[in-house]
């Protein structure tokens, strides 16, 4: 989900304050980093108390790691529909998967994948947080490899670690080249890939 | 350069006291983050004073700025190295800046790159240490553009940028899945990656 989706000019009033709480934070947390944002900022953002908030989370731990799980079920949700579409056709199920991460990527105002950000930002071993990054790494990959062996590709293990280091890789380089190249490129270098890992002519 | 070399095992006394402050703030950033470790934390791991440590760097922003660009020239100078022992088999200098990218990454106590790891931390455009970061990416891309180039591969520009993206994504990687797979399949990717560039048979 690009950061815009998310950023303080959408965190209406009308929103509940929970839910006000939930955007302003993962919005803050995105743009600036998990490390660079206090509580105090957050809770201004989302036009509520530092008491009401601390009601709802013991820590800004718990508000982080509540966000990242909240960010990882909306990925979870939209491969799961891009799996249903694309049941028939699993080489354009990868395609979709790779789609959806470029296209988030393009977003100048993305600030790369929220998990990835967080997993580079969270050093603690024991952070609830990074947990959640391991797991949504964890599903986008097994995605990608159910993908490539329902498609008769070859080394389909191979071909979901390479097009999943592709994607990191496209977050990463957010952070030096912006969107632009190489970010911009996943999807041509994915395909490269892609057709690197096709069957041999007489294997078919 | 693995973190191990720099851990604090080997800030040994008898290095000068910039030497020992650079050692132990470059193994700190990587290890904890540059927003988790303070100057004090620092000084302390370097064993200097305080005051001592501002004598040499204004600011923390300056001591990482130094330390990224320490960083950054070591990585050249590998890279030069590299270029000049591969002058005339630019397709063995593309699999040693591979090899050289992905055993750094290969160690479990390394962190990722502290580069890329740093461009992660750092959202403020116009800190220091960013722009270092940048232009050792940049570096990085026309050194694998050169090689790809003059090994008369198909797209060079493409290959680049896709082999960066799977050197980044080892990195971003690491900080979920740690040092296996995927970080440690970056060679075996880049290897198809690099014969879907191959020339078609009647072009040669």
């Amino acid at each position: 989900m690009p950061a815009h989706d998310v950023e303080q000019a959408e965190i209406s009033s009308k929103k509940p304050a929970f839910e006000r709480l939930i955007s302003a934070a993962t919005a803050l947390f995105w743009t600036k980093g998990v490390r660079a944002v206090g509580v105090d900022e957050i809770a201004t953002a989302a036009g509520i108390s530092k008491p009401t908030l601390y009601r709802k989370f013991a820590s800004k731990d718990d508000l982080v790691a509540y966000c990242a799980d909240r960010m990882a079920q909306e990925e979870q949700r939209r491969l799961a529909e891009i799996a249903a579409r694309h049941a028939d056709s699993p080489l354009e199920h990868i395609r979709a998967i790779i789609t959806l991460a470029s296209d988030a990527l393009a977003d100048a105002q993305g600030f790369g994948w929220f998990a990835s950000n967080l997993a580079v930002e969270l050093r603690e071993e024991n952070h609830n947080a990074k947990a959640i990054c391991l797991r949504q790494k964890a599903h986008l990959r097994q995605e990608l490899l159910n993908a490539a062996t329902a498609a008769s590709l070859t080394a389909p293990g191979l071909l979901a670690d390479g097009l999943l280091l592709l994607l990191e890789g496209g977050s990463s380089s957010w952070h030096t080249f912006e969107c632009g190249s190489p970010t911009s490129r996943i999807s041509a270098v994915a395909d490269r890939l892609i057709t690197a890992h096709y069957p041999a002519p007489d294997a078919v």
